[in-house]
């Protein structure tokens, strides 16, 4: 059960994706929405450019869908900041009802993942499910002062500005949710905060092992795997962790954090933070898939479950995954036309 | 779509609740599955005993069911401390798909209301949804290091030590869960800390009038209507705000933060916390329901969204409920009796 399989009634309508200046330098600059020239929004705090952030992708997803906020039934969506409160205050502009979720980095495919589900089983039209992050204030509350300009070691990775949100909906659309994949709590052991890919690899590798099983599929009939934010050593990790158990993963294996910068950035193993795969979903993988050049993709969120107080009291860092594989569906007809050959024909 | 109504497919099999030594000389000592003698459960620090709590809890839930974590699908929930690592670090024990929850101190009936909804439509057999507080964690999260021995002005409330969980399930059991809705983010501009029913009380007030309407009830069709932890100032504020848009809440209405303590204890408002419904369902509304006593219960978890940095740079408290609407059913014939019955009359 820990794979859903949908009924076949729920699309991926459309996604928004925006992201901070250094992330619009990166190799995926042509495929997101809105690249931020100021990565403050001109707000006085970065939490409350976060939030702006937030509220910006909600509300950018559902125009570029064509909806009004009037045709959302819900938001799903969670943050990395204390008390999830970028959510939370944006959900208090929305003023239709919330559903608050954690996963850490793993929080959008979590958000897709019971969005898919409401919509599937009929107990919604549309849902928006989005999260970001802020690079300033992901590294105050987590790690250092910025001010500080502590260093940082060469495995850490660099929490993303950005994210971006999705419509579920029943409406049709080119790209299909199959199907959603749950994951369990795993924890190997590692310890050090500046290591985080280490610590979700082993999640990572149970979500896509558990998914494909028990969808009866094989690595190679996915186009795109796409992991959240393993960064460089994690998703090293993923690959031998994997061929480990006998499964190898392709060409067709990627991680968003990866994938975000340029290599000549100083962001040591890559990006990270719940607006990774959020913002690397909502462009890259969602035009490829509009396009049909990508078929079948497994998005495997993956997310570090550790608090500060946790890491202080000397805990290892549990890691999590939660799964999502879209479909590029041949387009449907448009009713109208369809009505109208069919009129042609018996005439 | 703000409400969900069940297809009649959803029991809450049982539930079981543990407290701390001050909730356990209140006046639901004998509804309590377990009262504490020592808050610190033997573990050196607050959050470890929080945690611990929790794992306890959520054990204590599934033996009581008569079930082994083998059979339980899903774990759904959250809490109060930074990252929700309580919940995170249990789901790690128990080695099940985790669905990571936050809505504060709405969080019981948040995540009641989804795992109903996947066992209603056959996504899961048994879900084990809970969640838990602590008074000391929580008081030096949010509030003072507990060593300051701060005053608390007159409006404050008291975070409980304790919480509940509950098994949603297809096997049938006396208590059905009718129908859920989801609340929307409300924020009438209280900024005060200390005064966090007020904040809360609109959003339940919205959530109830939504509910009741949705379902074509009135207030007097529920023996009993629960508010999370408004307090004794929240749920007067709660009563003037229905009785303004014309539902008079009546004797059938009680806050479980004001049924938690004895008046003679220094508690100010009453309960709060995320395991103040979670512990008075799972006690003293279960117990009522599994014998007839309540033939309908409404349960509105109540949650208070902010952060202390929401609060340190000037935020006011959006606040948030859900509710979940539980009905005593007949009990139903044991399947090997009703064979036997039919037999004897074949005779």
């Amino acid at each position: 059960m820990q794979t859903i399989k949908m009924k076949n009634n729920v699309y991926l309508l459309n996604g928004y994706s925006m992201v901070g200046p250094l992330e619009g330098r990166g190799p995926l600059r042509e495929y997101f929405d809105y690249i931020l020239k100021d990565d403050t929004l001109k707000e006085k705090t970065f939490e409350k450019a976060e939030r702006k952030l937030l509220q910006s992708i909600i509300t950018g997803a559902i125009d570029k869908a064509n909806l009004k906020i009037g045709d959302i039934d819900f938001f799903f969506g969670g943050d990395l900041l204390n008390q999830i409160v970028s959510s939370s205050y944006t959900a208090r502009e929305l003023e239709i009802p919330f559903v608050g979720l954690y996963s850490a980095c793993a929080t959008m495919a979590e958000s897709l993942a019971l969005s898919a589900i409401f919509v599937d089983n009929g107990l919604a039209n549309n849902i928006v499910a989005g999260t970001c992050t802020h690079f300033s204030s992901a590294e105050r509350q987590y790690r250092f002062p910025l001010e500080l300009g502590n260093q940082r070691p060469p495995t850490a990775q660099w929490t993303i500005t950005g994210g971006g949100a999705s419509i579920v909906s029943n409406i049709k659309s080119k790209v299909r949710i199959n199907a959603v994949t749950f994951g369990k709590v795993i924890d190997f052991g590692i310890a050090d905060v500046n290591n985080m890919g280490a610590a979700m690899a082993p999640s990572a590798s149970d979500t896509i092992k558990a998914h494909i099983s028990n969808m009866g599929k094989k690595i190679k009939d996915y186009d795109f795997i796409a992991t959240g934010d393993l960064g460089k050593l994690g998703s090293e990790i993923l690959i031998d962790l994997m061929e480990h158990d006998g499964v190898k993963l392709g060409k067709n294996y990627a991680d968003c954090g990866c994938m975000m910068y340029d290599k000549t950035e100083r962001v040591f193993m890559g990006g990270s933070g719940a607006g990774c795969s959020a913002s690397v979903l909502n462009s890259y993988i969602l035009k490829k898939l509009l396009k049909g050049e990508f078929k079948r993709v497994l998005l495997v969120s993956t997310g570090a479950l550790m608090s500060t107080t946790t890491s202080q009291q000397g805990e290892t860092i549990p890691g999590i995954a939660h799964a999502v594989e879209l479909e590029y569906v041949t387009p449907i007809k448009p009713v109208k036309k369809a009505i109208k050959s069919k009129e042609k024909k018996n005439d």
